[in-house]
């Protein structure tokens, strides 16, 4: 199985935010990702790095700030 | 392993634009992708769909139009 662990960046910290990820898609500001029970989980946040074959996807915040939203 | 490939919407095609994709990363306003072999690739363009089960990573061209320049 080829699913992948999602952590999000905080300060130096990399915490586990979800496991068993399979679908990563953009919605609204931030990402929606649905795992392999097909749970969704949304959150404003960006993929700062992604390493397929270490099962890692590193997420990081978005804030009004980034541009994002301007 | 792990890898997925990554395909390029181009309409209502997806057109496939590299094989066995291991790092995906933000690089200036578009993205870096690293394939098994270390092979690097420049695009602008985000990530509009991924399937990790599926091995399918679907990106989008992004124009000055989009907002991500502005």
């Amino acid at each position: 199985m080829c699913e992948a662990n999602a952590y999000l960046k905080e300060g130096e910290e990399e915490v586990l935010l979800m496991e068993g990820v399979d679908v990563i898609e953009p919605y609204e500001n931030g990402l929606k990702l649905v795992d392999i029970f097909g749970k969704q989980k949304f959150i404003k946040a960006r993929i700062k790095d992604m390493t397929l074959l270490n099962h890692r996807i590193i997420l990081e915040e978005t804030t009004a700030e980034d541009g994002l939203q301007r």
